[in-house]
């Protein structure tokens, strides 16, 4: 049942390991580039000498103040014992896994010198790590990082997905707005160039709902032009004043209720797959943009955003005259690591293009984004669906592989390198396609950034070296950085890199859905097991319920009751847990069309199953086991048998045990 | 010119120090706890053996994969060795100076557990750490933390204090238009309670302004008080379609537009200092709500917030009926470290509140809140002025105590642990003082946060374990936290603690400004030296101009000059460097009353100070010279000179060999 020998080696050296057997090589790393910080130190104007006198650390207060700190680590490091075992093969909860050796080190090494990413003045080196890891992320994803023609793709990171996702509705939203905002200011100018636009004619010819279709690549098309053609001019108190108009008519400044007000329109809306993550309600709530414009598409039943559902939506808006800031498909949900059809939200932009509707296209690809790795040959190419699948069972499926062929086609993508990166908390990133973006976004700081002359436009890739000009954060971590290019450059983002080590994870889920059949075999006239949606990618969903059973409250009851053999308590030791997993829940309002089908595999009635559960035997969501399989030695174990197939016996075990007491 | 050398004893064993004098400190803490934290791994299913053999190590391919993450991490110490030198005295810039060692060692252990703080599920430790670096600082600004009466304060950590700031509008915004929805609810169920709210009458007897206008104590009272009448009826269902209907009216779900357009009313102001950062300005944006709401109130001649041009504005909103989000004063501006006069800005809310006019009041204080250290005593009451004042000439002038004993009135204030608490990036913090705000903030992820009975409440503390649900970002590291508490358990937050060396950070200010009239009888008639404004804590700033020119423009182009012998440049290191400092711009736009001062002082003409200049001895801004003195050596050196005196020889020395070129 094990996977080829050769992936074990591959990985052996490069994290710390689930018994901690690369403690040497981590220990020696750690403190050589320890010592070369603290004599990089002492090469810095060592004619100053010392402040700290060589006496000092022999003083009873210098070593009062010692033993306080030690002691105060000694009980941090005891609190620690119980942290979670993310970094064991054991552990099949969240999404966190043990760390990647080379960004661990880098990330520890890079906190001695504290860089902060907010410019390049307080983080000379970093930098230009973040905007590297950004390319090489952009470039795995299929986007071109050719500065020579546009649209030339850019990244960063940020503190996590949710950040980028908040960040990626902040870019649309300005660059969707800012085509009237540029009207309204030529207007109040008494300016009107001609010939400009997609459509070649007076900026004042066009209307409403034609600005607000504007592409990306479109608004940057248009402001580049009128720009130039007020240049021309050569007019500078003009241009100052030009500039000022069209500012004060930005949705930055009227804010978004002035602006749609201003101009009679709907507020847009965002469409996002029903099986997205939370934080893009939080999204639209902390945007002000509201959580009644943010249109869930129904998924089909493999939990996947479902295509003609979509097209119905846009159909609506179009009717509406509702403007589409963008359709946000997922890749790799939170809760199932199902996949949305990329290419079909793709194919629908065009189409609806041509229509006068358009819309960004976000993917939110937190969780999946690194596995484009597996997808992506060394020369930056894509590989066939066959050389993909050599080596899988089911993986990709035809819908997987085409969602994955498509992501160059996105405007913009978040991906988290603390999840599939493998490296520490905090590191998200966002990624967009277009990075003239960026001049729509700009924030000036008189205290960190020079006064350039604005009229003179400025290289792209020197401007982002002011990297808080452009992003919603302010200071942040440089070490972040740091660890997360370094990364890259140990194992580059393809098939033979990270990809080798992300093929594993997925080799393991296959084992895992493999083996359900079989288990429920052997399992039957005892407990049934049920897995509410074929997996996608490497996370696995259960459902158990005892045979006979037909009330839903009790199957729940009796899946919490398992389940609390592996959760996590606070203030408990979790040294002897066999396993560490993670629950979710399918709310009754999120269930259409796939309740009947999972309640009837697992005998439950589904008249159990309401909006408010009103007796005993009934409950408004269905409990479910959940296990995230990122851990490279899932599919080894001790004797020759795997942790996949020890956890089925652990939970055969536990669930008899339940059934028993 | 040294300060007591009982203070520099205090401080030696808590920096690794300029010349990296507690390098084996360091070393032996971080191995220990390096080990520590293998042999944890190593205990956890010691049965299962070793998934990475003991020959693998001599294997030649793990060689080589051992080479190229060994060699990649030779090159990025290589480049570090450009890292700006934050730890030294001789870095004057930027607000970073060197860690303390007791919150480095924290951050480096518990990197290696890498908790997510997101959830107590994923942090079992840390979670914990940040609700008790939270209240510590609550405890430092004068907030209660008694469980056992309201209101009763909280506080987390963000990624800054950007992430902090947005998280304060996002709150006022929440809590100011929470009445409304709740009236608006009321009556689509058709129901109104009797006797409810601060004017104890029906909810629909409640004008749209009053309810505007309730605090937050007093929207938090309403909510409970209505849901507690709402479940003495006893009826599920209607509970849950009141809450539903009340969700439906809330300005999260119907956006900023479709709120403010539904009931008419004008968008909310926010009231912020001229001096404030710009991330407000941001921040505005970001959550829709527009620059055009954000109103700067004057500052007065000491860059402090004018309190009677504050009433103005408060008097033109009350006269527009516009309601005001919140007044935001600064606790240490990012240019100049100065004041605002907190106490002023919550003696005006008491006195609207009056008048039927609320605000919530921000305090930003990235930089300036952990000064607060210095005003408290150990058993958690104020200092009197007088106590503070000992051992310093001018600080703290009667206004910037006033500013810092009002700091416990605020609704919520931003801080940074990574500023002056001395843990590495990224650690800010929002700290509010009443903590039943979550409950309008929360967010539910089914595969998170397990689906609680919402009609019977939970206690706050055991809610606030599901950190993500109440905060902006969602995942988040875990170190921060370890760090920011540990720091402030060795360091506790008052004038014996942390406040110790803060204390020093503004004696070198004083040190500093009171040089300059010495600099200036020892620079005259070659050079003129000004303070644009006196210091207020502990950043200076300085503009010089050649004796005799009148010219604003070649001025900036002098003080240009000078500052490129003290400027970080990317790609160059910065060894051979004296000193390395930062720079701001006073704009035109912004000196309103303070420009005649300061360029008579320099002797520049008037006239050359234009919004757009248009000769080349015209200049749209003053450039200025900043430092900020941070680092507790500052006013020790080599040979008894400290480095104030050596930085003002390095600068007459510099200057001079500028005007000579």
């Amino acid at each position: 049942m094990n996977a080829p020998d050769d992936d074990f080696d591959f990985i052996q050296p490069l994290f710390l390991g689930p018994a901690a057997e690369n403690d040497q090589l981590l220990e020696s790393l750690v403190v050589e580039f320890l010592r070369d910080h603290a004599y990089w130190r002492r090469n810095f104007h060592p004619e100053d000498g010392f402040r700290i006198e060589a006496d000092a650390r022999h003083r009873p207060d210098f070593l009062a103040m010692q033993a306080r700190i030690r002691s105060e680590l000694y009980k941090l490091s005891a609190d620690l014992k119980r942290a979670v075992p993310f970094f064991h093969p054991r552990y099949v909860g969240h999404m966190t896994g043990d760390l990647l050796l080379p960004g661990l080190v880098a990330k520890l090494v890079t906190t001695l010198y504290n860089p902060n990413n907010v410019s390049e003045e307080a983080a000379p080196v970093t930098v230009g790590m973040e905007l590297e890891a950004g390319e090489q992320l952009a470039r795995m994803f299929g986007f071109s990082c050719d500065e020579s023609k546009e649209p030339c793709a850019w990244g960063h990171l940020t503190g996590g997905g949710t950040v980028a996702n908040y960040e990626a509705l902040w870019n649309f939203r300005s660059l969707r707005c800012y085509g009237l905002a540029l009207q309204a200011g030529a207007a109040a100018e008494g300016w009107d160039p001609e010939g400009v636009g997609p459509a070649s004619k007076a900026l004042s010819a066009y209307t409403t709902w034609e600005l607000l279709n504007l592409s990306i690549d479109e608004t940057v098309a248009l402001r580049r032009e009128v720009a130039g053609r007020l240049r021309e001019l050569g007019d500078r108190a003009r241009f100052h004043a030009f500039s000022k108009a069209v500012r004060r008519e930005r949705v930055e400044h009227l804010g978004t209720a002035g602006f749609f007000l201003k101009h009679g329109i709907e507020p847009p809306r965002v469409l996002v797959s029903a099986s997205a993550h939370y934080s893009w309600a939080k999204g639209m709530k902390v945007l002000g943009l509201g959580t009644a414009q943010l249109l869930e598409v129904p998924v089909d039943a493999r939990m996947r955003m479902d295509a003609d559902a979509l097209d119905a939506e846009l159909e609506r808006a179009e009717r509406e005259r509702a403007p589409v800031l963008c359709v946000v498909g997922m890749l790799g949900t939170t809760e199932f690591g199902t996949v949305d059809p990329i290419d079909r939200i793709v194919e629908a932009r065009d189409r609806w293009k041509e229509r006068g509707l358009d819309f960004g296209v976000h993917v939110d690809a937190a969780w999946g984004g690194y596995l484009a790795s597996v997808f992506r040959r060394p020369d930056g190419s894509l590989h066939t669906r066959e050389e993909v699948a050599q080596g899988f069972r089911h993986f990709p499926s035809a819908p997987v592989y085409g969602a994955f062929a498509a992501l160059g086609h996105a405007d913009s993508i978040t991906v988290d390198p603390h999840k599939l990166g493998y490296v520490p908390y905090p590191a998200g990133a966002f990624i967009a396609r277009n990075r003239e973006v960026v001049d729509f976004l700009y924030q000036e700081a008189a205290y960190v950034f020079d006064l350039g002359d604005r009229e003179e436009p400025m290289p792209t890739r020197e401007k982002l070296h002011n990297l808080g000009q452009y992003i919603l954060e302010g200071s942040k971590p440089g070490n972040a950085a740091a660890a997360v290019a370094l990364t890259h450059r140990v194992l580059p983002l393809d098939s033979t890199g990270l990809g080798r080590i992300l093929r594993m994870t997925v080799r393991a889920c296959e084992e895992f859905y493999d083996s359900v059949a079989e288990v429920r075999a052997r399992w039957a006239g005892r407990v049934r097991v049920c897995t509410p949606f074929e997996p996608d990618s490497n996370l696995i969903c259960l459902a158990i319920n005892p045979e006979g059973n037909t009330s839903l409250a009790r199957m729940n009851a009796f899946g919490r009751e398992v389940f609390q053999r592996m959760k996590v308590e606070p203030g408990q030791s979790l040294q002897g847990h066999d396993f560490i997993g993670s629950y979710t829940s399918l709310r009754h309002d999120r269930l259409d069309g796939h309740a009947e089908r999972i309640l009837a595999e697992l005998g439950i009635d589904p008249a159990t199953l309401n909006d408010i559960p009103t007796d005993p035997d009934s409950a408004d969501h269905i409990f479910i086991l959940r296990h995230t399989l990122m851990n490279p030695w899932h599919l080894s174990g001790p004797d020759g048998v795997s942790y996949v197939e020890r956890y089925w016996s652990w939970l055969e075990r536990t669930a008899m045990e339940v059934l028993g007491s």
